[in-house]
């Protein structure tokens, strides 16, 4: 059978993430790879989950394997609802949706907002991720440049003004690729911008409790409801978060929080999209994040290493890489981003640094036009320290020699 | 900020699943629910799930919780394809997709294979959860009639001459709402029209496994294979299995099985929308099945009780409901469905019902056009024996009246 015959017309729009497909391509253990988005698994807390796992299937074991209700465990969403209010914004639990990872909150709010062909706003470069499941829908991206604050806010009214936009999106805090962050100043006037217009943002932020230096900001949920003068959750703020990077990936938990209309009309979505996401999941999710004290305990242990791991990397840049090669200097997340001279191509310098055994993901797949071939990406928080020093030792070399070449 | 002025145009085709409103509804203890489709709690293997979590976890804990590819856990797509594979048919492990619960199978096929308008054969009333997730692509569904062989298979071709369509999607094995199976005779009869037209055909088989009456038929995958002498997966038919009903539904492991270049495509689909199905889920399961005995023998537990239960139910059915009322008598599965006088209304009777604290189903929203109104789906796996038998004593007081009312 000729499958290709059959494939719908959005299929022309689907590639498999250039990130994954890299991540198999490194798997022998003797590549240091700085390419995935990994936590270090010799933190994860197994033994934790070990035991809450035995808890939940002791004392509620049937309602743990049983199918439940597509919003996610009520005692999670009352949790999250808690733990996400504060002074200025009172969350209540049905703003809340569990879903099986924050990427499916981006496949969801596609569903329910995105009509063929419709136009967002993105900063550039953004989530590949993001991407490549909104890519399918045709899209046209309006992007906003970013400087070491983060999206370029002010480029944003004139923008919207230009053409109607459907939906905004942002990783406001230790973005993806590139580890920046947009200041207090920014998110305020963002604020402002998305009041005025009652355009729908989408916050994704599954980076931000992994800061490392710099004083914590409020996230742009809380800063809309503030510039409306409102502390309930009616704003245009669609924030998704995850439990991936806290405790860890393997759970697939993660949630949305918005305006009830909208996780309405999500749930709808999800419904017909996986039922519900893991009831065992959740609950084990739920059982260890309950007693308000380990999850805390483990994101310290989570950024003092993780900070060790940034300081060396961007020590070792520092002692290692050419001086006309420039990165950020992330204050929390998992990775930073290299820019080299505009003649050069990472995609070109990749396949020699495999052939060392060191490997990162080229930065153009994260841009939406065709810029970035000059740009790459490093996560600092898989690799044990060790294997940071050695791989950008190799980096190094590889980089000086294929500047002496270009020479 | 009004929501309804920012959904997409392909929201106007979502809507809640009546079943799992209804759910909601008969939450209450006091009910006798025969209107979700439930499996048995106090048949769940807590206590090997409790062992397998903590094997899995002593042993790989780092990859149970780290981020996994998404085609799925390589030794659980090789047990399912071993599993899978006989004389007349081999599978290998990249024909497989380890999928969140079939459900998804459901949304990733109509990424994948449908555009906005399609024409769909289905047999009639079909899953309701698949219109549910297919609707919102504005489908024409071409509905083939069944009876107590399933669907009547000689009316296809007719149907596939009169216009183009993209797929047709049955659920041969015990379907639901009906319980009914597509008689071998008729699976020979279709796979014959498959391999002329080269039609994609979507075989859900959730419940085959829980057979209790009758011999064990071959897929239609397989016979799809035989009618075009082929023993190796590269056909039309896209098989769809899951562990919800075998093992638990709240671990969420479902899987296709299907030519390897669907597969490829199912794949980029599935990365943008979740990235992959839980790892310690899917780990777990493996730990579950992988020794080849524990399944068949918790299977065989399945059966004996199941059985007890479809007889039971079958016997009051015979002993309360009047004479104008008629059934459907399935071979297995979770469902069987009820046809009430032309004249009569299920959704009507369902509220009477529910005011004597028992429920069920009603039709309609099985069916693809405006049928169905005087039929409903009982569930008889998840009620205990002297559930079902004061719960269909009420419902036949309920039918009664109303039918007396009525003359």
């Amino acid at each position: 059978m000729n499958w290709d015959s059959k494939f719908a017309a959005r299929t022309a729009h689907m590639k498999r993430s250039t990130v994954r497909e890299i991540l198999k391509l490194t798997a022998r253990p003797e590549v240091i790879s700085f390419a995935g988005g990994l936590p270090a698994p010799e933190l994860f807390p197994v033994d934790r989950i070990r035991e809450a796992t035995d808890t939940v299937l002791a004392e509620r074991g049937r309602e743990a394997l049983q199918y439940s209700t597509t919003e996610g465990m009520r005692e999670l969403r009352e949790w999250i609802a808690r733990r996400m209010s504060g002074d200025h914004l009172q969350i209540h639990p049905d703003n809340i949706l569990i879903v099986s990872g924050s990427q499916q909150a981006l496949d969801l709010v596609a569903r329910v907002l995105i009509d063929e062909g419709d136009r967002i706003v993105v900063e550039n470069p953004t989530y590949v991720g993001m991407l490549q499941c909104w890519r399918p829908y045709n899209l046209n991206f309006s992007a906003i440049p970013t400087d070491a604050d983060g999206m370029q806010v002010e480029e944003i009214p004139a923008v919207l003004r230009s053409a109607p936009h459907k939906l905004m999106y942002s990783i406001p805090t230790f973005q993806n690729p590139m580890g920046i962050t947009l200041s207090h100043e920014r998110r305020l006037r963002l604020a402002e911008i998305l009041v005025e217009h009652g355009i729908p943002f989408y916050e994704d932020d599954p980076y931000s409790a992994l800061r490392y230096s710099g004083d914590d900001l409020p996230n742009i949920l809380t800063c809309e409801a503030q510039a409306r003068g409102s502390k309930t959750l009616d704003g245009s703020v669609i924030y998704a978060g995850t439990f991936s990077k806290t405790l860890t990936p393997g759970l697939r938990v993660g949630w949305v929080a918005a305006a009830a209309p909208l996780i309405d009309k999500l749930v709808q979505a999800k419904q017909a999209q996986d039922l519900h996401t893991g009831t065992l999941t959740q609950l084990i999710t739920y059982e260890m994040v309950r007693d308000g004290v380990f999850l805390d305990q483990h994101i310290q242990t989570l950024r003092a290493t993780y900070r060790r791991r940034r300081d060396l990397m961007l020590r070792m840049l520092e002692e290692n890489f050419p001086e006309e090669v420039t990165w950020t200097k992330p204050d929390g997340g998992l990775f930073l981003m290299i820019t080299l001279p505009e003649s050069m191509d990472a995609s070109e310098l990749l396949k020699v640094a495999t052939t060392r055994d060191v490997a990162f993901v080229p930065g153009d797949g994260f841009y939406t036009g065709e810029d970035g071939h000059n740009t790459f990406r490093l996560n600092y928080s898989n690799a044990r320290e060790d294997r940071i020093e050695e791989g950008i030792r190799r980096l190094g070399v590889v980089l000086k020699e294929a500047m002496a070449q270009r020479a």
